[in-house]
């Protein structure tokens, strides 16, 4: 490993840090639709400013950038990136104004930073470490940037389907992944799939008096039967089929979860519990953890919500939830045996308004291409990666791991905060992983 | 009849609308707090200009003002009116501005008109033309006028409890009523009495990541779970010992709602629905409406509401019940049972964060006080009253039907839209209201 390269990460931290806070003033929130194009410029221009050959792919939706170094070597290394952030709301729980990177105690406070600018970023400079040096990059580099990633990436696979050959590599970089609670390292090797829905009942034209509750129907009532219906409070998904598709964990990925230490006890603290769910622990709670699907309830409303009282009967009432899906489930089957559940038990009037979604996928946890992650990461933090078989979280790695092995891992850390107020990385740990990923691709270059 | 009363009324009937303008002026929304004394001091002034005795009692809200005119009579009169309106918003559904009243089509327009300023000048102005016209009151008159009856009169308790002797009188006319779709005036005799509840439940400190819903419980979820629990999909309120206390309708109420046209079609086609609740019709849709209790959702919300899909794991989750009580249920009692079923089906973590309420309470369909309403009301309008032994919706007549046989008629129609922009009254039964009212004193001079 070429010195220079890594002195030049330590000399020009301060300057990946003010590309890091340009991208991360940009408010591209998909949620939102909003700054989509101007990220996607920026993403373009910077990847275009230190060689890469760009192309900015129309979809359906957001537009996917797409980077491209090839420097003739034997290996190629791919990076799959987003520059989509979740919404910041609540704005009033941020201690400094999310779309204005703040710095302090030794963290970079701003929407995004964690999920998944500040990968973004690190991975341009690791790259930019060979270059700026006049060094012929050890790998062939290409990066895939989408911007719809929060919102279940819903065009990724229209891209994808046309740009195949582009996602063929020896290895490849995913989105995220940090140190855990103890600032050890961790490597996410899948993800869940998943399937998000909106629910919505309209039962009157207009709200009614409340009085009227005794004879007409109630828009709020049947959404909540209908929820009810889907899962009882033993958490048994009731959808007919639900689970039919399940694959048990195998062996391999029970002796890495055997590995692993949930902090049980500060994962508690963290949110104020007594137990998890169900009274879970140890090896039965870490199953449920890896290889759990989900039906989970992201928000519900309906009528008054206001100071005091409104005696209101709601003319409609509406869900958002989302099933985490786990290896061999497949969303199309899960929103058809939704339907059905919904039709046979009463629930024709409840609306499947709109739904995306996609299946899990992992890269096996003893592929070579983990192994050589794990000796870069080895080199720079000193210890072994923690090995996590999959994510609890989903991400659609499934349009990548046929033609590329991913492992994910990042600048994040248990206290990023990703998705919630006062999202951050540590600046020290954001450093090294620059270096992490030069020193896998110079290890990847003699692969 | 003294035909001079009544030559009055027509010859007043511009000044009486120019002081319903006067009152309609003023926007005393209790919702907002705003208005209050200046309203409450106009009816005070009101009253006294024509000779009433007022008082303007304070309690811990907004004063109830009080006037009566004890002419020596044999009888009583008591009205109850509120000086209090709903609020006016949303504002761009009005044609008119709501706090300027406007005359268009036979009928005057303004915030309150219908609920219930129009009904209180009318009975203003009833009295008037006996006095007026140098003619002796047939009957000593109380008013008892308040504003917080549209936040569901939580200090008037505290009045009558200081004030009981000033609700002995023997008949009293409640604050609204009118005429039905087919333009035949109504009475209502009763009103159901209410329990409102906010139901709360944290879970987790803070809002976590749906992906975690695999291992973390759920508010949201918990809620759903609980409110299922308290009602089924075939309405039976599931709360232990809930119908317990529920009075039957007694033999002349029911042959009261038999003549009773609820006409369902109609109401049907301003909901849009197919059917009522439960595909009720004819009678069962009548004593559900007149003698049925209910559990009601008026407000559900948790997580995310915007646009698209967000992934979390909501750590709240809150709703706003009302359940509306018949004869004989009691609020406290049904407070007690609700808890007790949260806590008997394991929802001990479920807040009642707050609770207001008060009973149902009866006029009988038979007192001789209904019998002499009619009689006046028969003698203006020409037909008889639609007796309603009670309203689905709920009113403190329980304060004051221990001391004082109610019932509610007023200048209202089918087309009121109380609670709603454009709230109006037809000027043609306005003036026949104050006739009435007029009339009623005379046969109650003689009774």
């Amino acid at each position: 490993m070429n010195e220079r390269v890594l002195q030049h990460i330590d000399e020009n931290l301060q300057n990946s840090i003010a590309d890091l806070k340009r991208i991360c003033a940009l408010p591209s929130v998909a949620a939102k639709g909003e700054y989509m194009e101007e990220t996607a410029e920026m993403v373009a221009s910077m990847l275009e400013s230190i060689g890469f050959e760009t192309r900015v792919h129309p979809t359906s939706g957001v537009s996917v950038v797409t980077g491209e170094l090839n420097v003739g070597a034997t290996r190629t290394l791919l990076f799959y990136d987003h520059f989509d952030v979740q919404p910041a709301e609540p704005f009033d729980l941020w201690d400094s104004p999310p779309f204005e990177s703040d710095i302090r105690d030794g963290r970079i406070f701003a929407r995004g930073v964690a999920d998944n600018k500040g990968d973004f970023i690190s991975r341009i400079w690791a790259v930019k470490a060979f270059l700026e040096n006049g060094l012929e990059l050890p790998v062939n580099v290409k990066f895939v940037v989408e911007g719809e990633e929060e919102i279940s990436s819903p065009n990724l696979p229209e891209f994808v389907k046309t740009n195949k050959d582009f996602l063929k590599a020896d290895g490849g970089i995913w989105e995220f992944g940090g140190s855990d609670i103890n600032g050890v390292q961790e490597a996410w090797l899948g993800l869940k799939g998943i399937v998000y829905v909106q629910l919505e009942i309209e039962r009157l034209n207009t709200d009614s008096h409340s009085a009227n509750a005794c004879i007409l129907p109630s828009a709020p009532y049947r959404l909540i039967w209908a929820l009810n219906s889907l899962k009882d409070n033993e958490e048994n998904i009731l959808i007919e089929g639900f689970y039919d598709d399940v694959k048990p964990l195998i062996d391999i990925e029970k002796k890495a979860i055997a590995k692993i230490d949930m902090y049980e006890d500060k994962i508690k603290n963290h949110y104020g519990i007594d137990e998890f769910l169900l009274g879970l622990e140890g090896h039965e709670l870490k199953e449920r953890y890896y290889n759990g699907p989900t039906c989970n309830i992201c928000g519900v409303w309906s009528g008054y919500q206001g100071v005091g009282s409104k005696t209101v009967l709601p003319a409609k009432a509406f869900a958002k939830l989302d099933f985490r899906l786990v290896e061999k489930m497949r969303p199309d089957d899960i929103i058809n045996k939704l339907r059905r559940h919904l039709d046979s038990h009463g629930f024709t009037d409840i609306k499947i308004a709109w739904h995306e979604g996609y299946p899990a996928a992992k890269t096996p946890v003893d592929h070579p291409f983990v192994e050589l992650v794990n000796k870069a990461n080895k080199a720079v933090f000193g210890h072994d990666l923690v090995l996590q078989p999959t994510s609890p979280g989903s991400g659609p790695l499934y349009l990548f791991n046929e033609y590329v092995p991913m492992v994910s891992i990042g600048c994040g850390d248990y206290d990023s905060r990703a998705h919630a107020p006062n999202e951050s990385i540590m600046i020290e740990n954001y450093h090294n992983t620059i270096k992490r990923i030069a020193v896998l691709m110079h290890e990847m270059g003699s692969w």
